[in-house]
């Protein structure tokens, strides 16, 4: 079982010592041990500071998505927590080492203020509270990560804006598909015309939501616009990279109890200046569907579980033959990573340092304003026009 | 090799000879050969008499898809052809076995009426010709199979209708997916609830048309609504059983040459009656795209290459988990067949036995009905509603 | 509703009467009818003469593929049937419009001889009465198509061989595979080495086979090596295009009943001259699975439902990132065709216009011959070399 | 905007200060907020104490799988670090919070002894390491981890497990897979007959492994059958419940100088008990492939990327129709998790609570059994027999 001299070398870039241990071994027996394949391994990144964030709100999301997230995150940790539950919110802080003194209540969210490990807060709060907790969070000086939508109206969501620039601080918008691998390769091909020019965008979101939940609730900000729809509004937007100038839409208010303060589903059309059309569907009342589809002049291309957290699955197809039929399917390889950890990295890594953002809150109110005009065409039964 | 009594025994419904001869063989030599697996083969079908179709129009659609399908029918046969091109019907009349005295030319298309062979005609003609050549052919006596959209406008439908009624013919719109295994399958997941009551249909049908071709003359009675889109308005009602009371829509008109005379692209949105929205979109200047997806509480299932002529896979998810996110999803093996084959079947069948077709001139004149209405809104900017 | 000039003029194309009357009818009314799209349609190809088959054999391939797939042919039409049920060959006869004077039993099959419509003879009859039936065709001077595994050994194969020589007919193996598109594409990536040198084939070809059935006879040339497990044998040789060296084998023999006579699984593994290792199962016990799979050395590709005569669907691996592990999958469109209608095709082809045929009497030998040492290397738990 | 009692009640299960607060707010303006979605949140567990691991050996696996997954235990943390390159050492401690003091270097080893919080080493070094590095920590009382395959030959493996015995210390082989919901699944639907007896079994991981790589040093124990191929043995294993009771084997020697020391593939055929067959093949010089097939009477399933780290897919096929086609694939959804983390959960709960572990030292040595006789039936051409 000799090692031949051609082998040591092969190995040499192993490490010597591991080579030397295993010449040796071949000639007198037990050997010491190196490390395996150290030679292409990447090696974990030191970071001199991680962003220290504040989780605001300890819902599911927060739960089940966002602090887990966080141990795959380089440049981000939760350093604090915003609760109305004292005992859940030590239950957690014990899960994730954060201090119980670094627990705070609503009533004393200002209080935020004096702890210096917090540099920003995440606001997973109901739609009706985004504009509220961000912006007394900007006022004390922390930047801010909020979920989407980032508020009920225009107006709230222009008073968010406004006070980020006051205070000087950064405002994002939870876009955790602007952040997505998938999604990042999908504007590519559209903005680089990959597949030509752009010509419809197809998308549905949606779910069935059991009673009761906040997104059920109006008053509570919720709604299948609100909550699910903003995708596919948001999507036809960063796809296209344009505002789009006309809806239509047609919604669906159902006798179920649960549908008693929001409509179950809302389908829409909107009209972009450079022709494209996105038609699309939300729902809180059907079986799950998440699926983009996006077809342009030479090809189109189709997401499946589009806006889930995991297991989006991009297949383009490429024109040939009569009437664009492709002559194959290509399914590309693109790394399943986590959302929630890439978002928050992106985010902590603009404000170490100092870079623009992908998603401010100028992202979140453009939305806004075509929620509002999506509503207004299912109200009147007429297309509205965005200046 | 000797074969054993048992082995005689397990064999014996391959029928007797073949087994007497497998023994002798054993036993002293060459065998008088058998039939291969004749017990469980499916013998052809002898029918009696099948009915005499007339080719009405030589276009791609006749000559690669109708005409071969002939040669898997039971019922039906091609004996006769109308053409305006007397070469080209000539060969073709050759390649089928079709005598050359069965050739017509629109002018003397009535002379059908002296042609006992011919039972019936098949229109496949621009859709703008739809109307006139069916009322002809119904006037000297024939049935009419005629593709769709059956007329290019409702007067016109209503005129074919009436004909077909004076007449004491069988006029029938040749939907063929209605005829198809995979749609009739969509059908009773449907009517059956399966997946329990339907929410939202989202379809596309698309395709990248060329100049030039009749699709893009508005006079030949061309468009995408016309050519594409009419099969997402036909699913949806096939699929509802409903007609729909509302539609919006939103049509893109191009720049491109090819597209002077009709819109590049519509997108329109349909409320049917039982609370469905179903939302579609028809091009002729995208690559190719043909989906089907159904919503329904409890589950959903998609057709992909839901449009075409072969090539449709169904893929269904039964809803469960949080959110109506499936827990498996089921490829059903459906058969696949050649849908033009199954169409005429059919058609011939129904006359044959004297029985109600499924898809008669009433159903033509529905989705044109709906197409009015959807150039309505689109026009307009306003919702249409239908009586 | 005027159409314009340059309309006119795009759609010139279609034919100078149908613009003409589109025109007219956009001046003063009804028009004369045009072929629809007939610029670019493709005319079905007139043949002058056909090759005639006589049919050898009514079990169930013969009635549910190869009778029905004539329907497609360009270049054979069956002529005739030999039959040992003289009820059940007037049914067919009529079916496929085959006069009743053309309907032979198999003492008579030399009569075939007198027919000067049949040019060939397709033997579909059990394993074990190819060799005879084959012999005798030649012999009278007709060429013959004969159904896989040519033969129940080696010496019956090179008798076959001879006699086709002798007689100067042409003798083809029905490896219906060789004429069939994905299997042809996939020929192509391997000989043109499109995914570097090849290195391992992987293939299954199991089925669920229910007694009585010859499969399962031994007296008449069944078992899962002869019925199935040659599709891999045969596959592996023509992808390679090389004869394995050395095999090894491992059978099941199982308790059931209907194994009396035959293993009920095979698997073997075979060694090319090039290196590239073979390994396969084959079984007439287990739920079906017929699946291939090739890896190179800078991709892979695999073949689903690689064996049955519909659904074969590509999909192809091209090696990047660490490990060889692809960077996409692509899934080739290619054009579905009945597998017996093209083979069929190609018999006549070669023979009406006196060029070779790809699969001859020599590819059914080389694959008896593998056979021959796979079941040596199972009863003896040894490598077999091949010469 | 103001809220019902209705829909107030509707929300109580959310909290009542959230319901109070929206109220609240509904009748005067700001609210209190409430934490999101609390109702159905899963909170983090948290454990009394977990199991110190101390990592030996820093290569690729350990830095970029198993040291990431301790994000995802429960039950497991990483407490020491042995590695020959302090460098290296100390940034890998760094990034995970592990002190300094608690970085060995292997001539140090037993120096683990004295440090309290270890409990247990994860040994991921070479393959020719195993043995004598879980022999030294079972000696100073850790339990052990131990990377497959567990050893290079069957009596290192039998002195590794009396060690552990003697020491009475738990030895785990680190299969990953028997923790894995998909191979989980896989074991349910074998042992559970769920479609019917076992039949094959068939396997492939293949990779193309560049040059230098420990995988490709016999004196480190590399090779295709010990890296790779030993997925394939202890799959069937695991699968059937059974030992194999003989093998055969091809193996393919490769001119490339990368396999100078092992051979470049081997296919290889296994024999168990109940009369299932399994063959595989594993290569280091092909492109990637890990597919898994099992075929039983009534069905059959694979896994798509069985043995990779993430990605496996399982589709069902349940047998119908002619010949065990299927009726219906399914596709069930499961769910995808950290091979790694579940892996070291396992262990840890079995040490922490007393209990048996599912992968022990006897599960290894067995599949160095099985590596023994294909390395001799490759060498002899001889099936070899398993006692």
């Amino acid at each position: 079982m000799a090692i031949s001299r051609r082998s040591f070398l092969q190995h040499a870039a192993i490490g010597t010592s591991t080579l030397l241990a295993a010449r040796a071994q071949a000639q007198r027996g037990p050997i010491a041990p190196p490390d395996q394949q150290s030679a292409d391994a990447k090696l974990p990144e030191v970071v001199s500071r991680k962003l220290g964030v504040a989780i605001v709100g300890l819902g599911k999301l927060a739960l089940e998505e966002v602090l887990p997230a966080f141990g795959e995150c380089k440049y981000a940790q939760p350093v604090a927590l915003v609760s109305g539950h004292p005992d859940k919110a030590k239950r957690v802080a014990a899960a994730y080492k954060i201090p119980a003194e670094a627990i705070y209540d609503y009533a004393g969210y200002e209080k935020l203020a004096n702890n210096a490990k917090v540099d920003a807060v995440y606001i997973i709060l109901p739609n009706s509270m985004h504009a509220e907790y961000t912006v007394r969070a900007l006022k004390v000086g922390k930047h801010v990560l909020c979920e989407k939508p980032m508020a009920t109206s225009v107006a709230e969501a222009e008073q968010m804006i406004s006070a980020a620039s006051a205070n000087k601080r950064t405002l994002m918008i939870a876009y955790r598909l602007q952040y997505e691998p998938t999604h990042l390769r999908a504007i590519e091909i559209c903005r680089k015309q990959e597949l030509g020019a752009l010509k419809i965008i197809r998308a549905t979101n949606c779910q069935d939501t059991k009673a009761p939940n906040i997104r059920l609730s109006k008053a509570l900000g919720g709604g299948p616009l609100q909550d699910v729809g903003v995708y596919c509004i948001n999507g036809a937007r960063y796809l296209t990279g344009e505002m789009p100038i006309e809806v239509t839409a047609i919604e669906h208010r159902s006798s179920e109890p649960r549908f008693a303060e929001v409509p179950e589903s809302v389908a829409f059309t909107m009209r972009f200046p450079s022709g494209v059309i996105s038609h699309a569907s939300c729902s809180l009342g059907s079986a799950e569907s998440r699926h983009l589809e996006v077809l342009a002049r030479e090809g189109a291309f189709e997401i499946e579980n589009a806006f889930t957290y995991r297991g989006l699955k991009m297949r383009v197809r490429r024109a040939g033959k009569p009437n664009g039929r492709p002559n194959e399917i290509v399914e590309p390889k693109i790394e399943e990573r986590n959302h929630f950890a890439d978002e928050l990295d992106a985010f902590a890594q603009a404000i170490l340092s100092n870079k623009p953002i992908r998603t401010p809150g100028a992202d979140g109110l453009a939305d806004l304003r075509v929620i509002a005009a999506i509503e207004q065409a299912a109200r009147t039964g007429r297309a509205v026009k965005l200046g």
